[in-house]
């Protein structure tokens, strides 16, 4: 059932082999189904390099920490998986690699999660590079949380539903994408990266001040 | 393998039938597990009474339509399948009842998920009411968002990771649980409710202006 249809080549290694498809891994218990305990990282494959993957594997260690997760998976174990998993796919395919650590369980208080539960997979699935074009973007009237109160310096999942509505709100009035701001009205990102603007041969990029994530890229 | 063991009972109904313990329903390329795409709320029972169940219900439709999922479940239905699981259980056995939608697929732009491959699912499990005894509180250094930057008018589970981290940081310091103010410095509530003081008589708690879900029971 929730295989589904639909979705692109994929492989995933959970709890010690190799699954193909959307193999289960959380039911209504699991802490990070509804109560989003769960960090994760996406590096990229394709033509046959991997750039950044192992700086990927080790910002995701990182988040782990942040959020109270164990972080069990060493990055040269990340990365040896990753180059395990690519190999199930055809040569020089673009793929998304997708480290994550999320709770099981729930702890005295059920906000927060049992750390001892913690459990990860690597998911690998076919996914073109975005073709180099155009798109329309409009100022946001959602904004960036603050440090003190969301964990802005880590990859979390729980950062992501406010980019989405950002993305459906400018939707919602006819363009692709929004510029987002901090709440003091800085610019800060994209809905859905970080933001960069080349003019005259300079490429000028917001200061890294805390409530967006750096990327590996923009470094 | 996710069933896992150690669950209270439960029954959850899924895709038109009710399934005993953690079922499955998301795999890593489902939106939600990753992309934290989901709302829920939770209703009680206990001895022989469902407090406010029909209000639970309603918000949780309420709350889709602001995180963009499709509402596909009446309040009516809603109620109508809790007390069909209800009776799964013990007479007047203690229960937490959990309405929840969530995205499966992703959209054009990752981040953002499709609203119609919204899923849906009713969880009810055995879990006791809290002992009324006391426990110690501190002053967290977190802080609650802003509706411009998290969707506090929503019960998501995306705002849950900054009260977990808020009751991990508070029981570092030998604490049970930890008041949390808004960004001016408010007090808002506590990392796992919303927060209540009795004196001389007189029951107080912070105004509603936006910063946390103003509770059913609060209300």
């Amino acid at each position: 059932m929730i295989n589904g249809e639909g979705w692109s080549k994929t492989w995933t290694f959970f709890e010690g082999s190799w699954h193909e498809g959307n193999v289960p891994i959380m039911g209504p218990r699991t802490h990070a189904a509804w109560l989003c305990s769960i960090v994760f990282d996406g590096a990229r494959a394709f033509e046959g390099v991997t750039p950044d993957l192992e700086l990927h594997c080790a910002r995701v260690n990182v988040s782990a920490v942040k959020l109270y997760l164990k972080p069990m998976v060493s990055t040269e174990t990340w990365v040896k998986l990753a180059h395990e998993g690519i190999a199930r796919f055809e040569k020089g395919a673009a793929l998304y690699i997708r480290p994550m650590y999320w709770a099981e369980k729930e702890g005295p208080w059920v906000q927060a999660h049992d750390p001892e539960s913690t459990r990860w997979c690597l998911s690998i699935y076919e996914a073109p590079m975005r073709t180099p074009k155009g798109f329309s973007i409009t100022l946001s009237p959602y904004r960036r949380p603050t440090i003190e109160s969301m964990p802005v310096d880590a990859k979390a999942g729980c950062l992501y539903p406010n980019n989405a509505r950002s993305l459906f709100e400018a939707q919602a009035r006819g363009f692709d994408n929004a510029v987002v701001c901090d709440l003091l009205g800085n610019i800060a990102e994209l809905a859905t990266s970080n933001i960069f603007m080349a003019k005259d041969g300079v490429v000028f990029t917001p200061v890294a001040n805390g409530t967006f994530l750096a990327g590996i890229t923009r470094q």
